[in-house]
């Protein structure tokens, strides 16, 4: 069986999904809809057999149509991902997921309740480097994770609408939840604006997680440098993850500190470092969103979950809500409810799958 | 005339202070003070004609010593520092000054009062990739500045009885203290501590500018990896600066933002980019611990104030202090009560000189 | 009017150039030639309006193609490229030019005779970054040009039936001939094969300019990391050219050498040092082939000589044999009759133009 | 027992020795000669205990001391040398050994007639990295060595009388020696002098050997910037090493170049690639020049072969008077007459000991 794709937005990640569900394997792209008819012109041109509308409503309306990838601005996705479920369609929706949690939430809900595959498009899951370093934290070698620190920065594009928190911070989040299944327990983020009636341009977020591990991340469109680097620390080994690297992405240190009791190597201090190999493994160079589309495909056909599914989108949007309200407080600490926020098992995960509603709450 | 200047503490940088004063042109190095002897037949082997004694009292006593310079744990400054100054003695003290800030004002207070030189070994101060920042600044070059951002990260050397932010976000205080020639209005932070029992081995500090300024510093004895990178965004160019870089550590960027009204340009954003060559400008060798030696004897002759005087130093304890409050209070913000905290006239400063006390306070 | 244009050979270039003129403004793509209905499939799959065919032949009989773009494997140039002009088309031929300089000389030849264009596609020299050094070498900034010194290295791909200096070399010989203006006097080259039945994958080429230029390339297809760099040094500043960089490509050094009589200064040697800042000028970002698409029409249009004409693709073969003649001689240097291979002129060239046939010969 | 040693020449290199043997354990350094009072002053003042003399002639004649340690122009060495082996003293000499391979196979000689230590002050051996490179080369892992790549280029230092092969290229030979265990058969090298009377500033020697390995230096006074970085290639694996690197000096790639048959995967090509993980081995930090002190002090008291003895330092003057020649005959290619030149068993060495004169000798 072949999945038929529309695809929503034609604008600039639009056309990635164009091309790459018209190459995937077991997909179908049947139509696109934009309300620019110039970009439709374009898709006809390249695209002759797919059909093109200013009518988001054809892709409800017709039968034939199984899934539906939406790829506008943000505002937009819960009313258009909304219709889209209620009309029985599978769902790929752009990040983030939406504006607000309650948003994600309702789109979960909806998406479970018609059991339609709801898969969130954060992609940097799906690259070899992010899923090797989750082999290596999964498989223990890291040991326990001490901190996670990003800095992604460049200069530019500003976003009319959405803060730098929403267009950089936000796949520091997916990839931090994806890394390490465990949910904030409270975030603290300062940021500013250095253009009045611009969002934010600028900001440094801190996540604070009740397993001990501390993140951090530094994003900005005002950097004279583009920079995409993490690090991860843990207490066997640590990771440098640099995207801009063309072969060596991750690196891998057998680097450390330990506690020590030999008074005669470290003399008045309980501490000692072990510097040892750094190893590069081999990352796979398959496309993310290649991947991304094949496994869309596969959740369709056989009922799976998606990895980025829609309450890994939920959890995002949460974060994003958090980081935006600390830092608009200019850093008041704001505490994630733990009660809420359902979480996926993971590897032997510590944490059970628990069902709620976040509550970003203020302490006192 | 020669200065006679005595040393004390000869463990982990007492060893460059003696090496530096030794050739120090306009110095003489007389005596030298540890309560290891085996440190001091260390430098009796060396510097044979150079007095040492276990004694501190001994400098005092000795009424040819001009000088003391300190290079003890921090926790011993303000005693010996205080004993020094009011055997009359002008003051090298290594940073950071004090354990708080209101033992840093009793010995600007005694310097003061006293007519002595007080110096605060903020070396950074005077290294040529420092001052040619500053320079740059200072010019208006830069413009406006938008932020500074710092990464100082590595593994170890794990400190005993201070934090990661006494030991590595001290530079960056003076570095900022120096380059912007404003005091924080607000500062916050977050760090953990991996190894209980231990002070805090990783921080990230925001501070927050009444020019608009925002500040942030990541800092960290666990990182794989050793940075020792600042980026400085202005309204007309920026810099990064790499300390580990071995030729061009100073780079200035002529890219930046611009509002434009041009529509047909940037469609729906009043945001232009400018994107210009880059210009590494040649960096003084000198080495700033020789430089530094020099400006302590010049004070002294010529009685001058030090680039690095005790009120700079006052504000970098004040900053540390902040940020330590705000990081055990898991983030919240501290606010520097701006009536506070004298500050030097820089350039064409915007800022007059007012006297008072530190007040750090909690909101609400 | 608009240039009507048949590409030849579908394989690892010719969907380059397929692209390149289906979107070059005065260009129009009417034709793709492959022996392969595979390719020929795709290309029509993606460019409906395109004539797609297995034989060349229909290129030649067809009167509305005014150009010709060929780029199949060398050994097929010269017959192509030969008919194609004997046709009356205007030739486009991807490089190296030919096998040996006899049909590069008697191509160049053909179309002198016939008034057509004859361009070789050396892309490197329409790259802003190439063009920024020829910019600042001709402008006199660098002053006498001491050496030119490139590596180009990577890991593969190797080739069936060209050594790596056909392959890789030949992007610096076209680079060097651009950036002199100076054919060489003599080249001497060192290489091996280390598989049996292949070309040489490996080598190192020294060329010997008049002006006392000295100018090396460092060419591998076995080496584990992709390096391409070039160095230029000359009297008054030095140029670095890093082709992976992904923004400073070039970089201008305020760094070199003169001579002194000052005795204090450098004592018992007559050269100081001098070292200044590093500029890294803004590169155009305009793609190159793109460039030289337009610059292709153009020439046809306006009866103009392309940068990249038959008599520097001539000249590139000269050196290719050359520097295989002395390779296969295990590093016999090789004399380049310099009463042969005529010169465009260039900026204020110290050469004039001058007419005759290369004579490879060895010494004595 | 300790030995007792007397340094001749206290200029560039002069001092690192002086403070090297006056701390490594078992020798003691008892005499400084130089011709130039002012620096005796200074060894004076930092070493109290050890004699200074302008007179050479007091070592040979001091009963006591037990080693002479030879740091003056390389054309002093071989009379200072034989001087000092004649005296009965073992001997270090600075590299490079001599001016001739004949002074050097003299020195050989005297010293193996005498049963006296020669050891020639090729530092890089007894580094971390390269000792490292020689365990993967000897254990097998690289596989087959290939080839052999030095870049080695900076701005300045020029020297008055010997050129840059001297100089730099005299590194890369004692390497390739120390790292291969066979000499070359071959070589071939171009260079050129930009400054009139000064010796070649600039070189590119190509060594060949009968195993096949081909090794390539690139020396240089002349770039801006300076590169020190080393490309082995094997069969099975592949290393970088990079001097300036601070941590990871030594990378090992597991990338290379399969012989292949497989028609499906390799289409047209017999040739395949591996590309696999990178590893960074963990280098030692002991610093050489203490390594060094130590094998000369090990050697003297339990008659051990220095691990660069003379015959080393011999064949690399070989390798210098070929390079040499064969530059100033711009690139002609010398062969080294493989009789001779013996050579150290090296692990499961393919050669035999052999003895003999180089004959330098040109082709036909």
């Amino acid at each position: 069986m072949v999945i038929n794709i529309g695809v929503v937005g034609y604008g600039y990640w639009g056309p990635n999904l164009v091309r790459n569900f018209a190459e995937t394997p077991g997909a179908n792209l049947v139509a696109v809809v934009d309300l620019d008819m110039e970009k439709l012109n374009v898709v006809k041109k390249r695209f002759p057999a797919v059909t093109v509308t200013t009518r988001f409503q054809d892709l409800l309306d017709n039968p034939s149509i199984h899934a539906i990838a939406i790829a506008t601005p943000v505002n937009t996705h819960f009313d258009l991902g909304m219709a889209a479920l209620r009309a029985g369609k599978h769902l790929w929706l752009e990040k983030p997921m939406t504006e607000t949690s309650a948003e994600a939430r309702a789109l979960v809900d909806e998406a479970e309740k018609r059991g339609l595959v709801l898969l969130v498009d954060h992609t940097f899951i799906y690259t070899g480097a992010v899923r090797k370093m989750a082999e290596i934290i999964r498989s223990g070698d890291l040991g326990e994770v001490y901190y996670f620190d990003s800095t992604r920065v460049n200069l530019g594009l500003f976003q009319r609408d959405v803060s730098v928190i929403s267009d950089l911070a936000v796949h520091d989040f997916a990839i931090l939840d994806y890394l390490l299944g465990e949910h904030p327990t409270a975030i603290t983020a300062s940021g500013t604006n250095h253009f009045p009636g611009s969002p934010e341009n600028l900001a440094y977020i801190t996540l604070f997680y009740e397993s001990g591990t501390i993140a951090h991340t530094n994003v900005s469109w005002l950097a004279p440098v583009k920079v995409r680097q993490i690090l991860v620390g843990g207490s066997k080994k640590m990771i440098t993850y640099d995207d801009l690297e063309p072969s060596e992405k991750i690196k891998v240190y057998d680097k450390g500190v330990n506690f020590t009791d030999d008074p005669a190597q470290i003399k008045e201090m309980r501490i000692g470092y072990r510097m040892g190999d750094m190893w590069a493994p081999k990352i796979s160079g398959t496309e993310a969103l290649r991947l991304e589309g094949e496994h869309f495909v596969d959740c369709i056909l056989n009922s799976k979950v998606p990895e980025t599914d829609g309450k890994l989108g939920l959890r995002v949007v949460e974060l994003i809500e958090a980081a935006t309200s600390s830092m608009r407080g200019k850093g008041e600490t704001v505490y994630l409810n733990r009660q809420h926020g359902d979480r996926r098992l993971l590897g032997a995960s510590r944490r059970q799958s628990n069902e709620g509603r976040l509550s970003v709450v203020r302490p006192g």
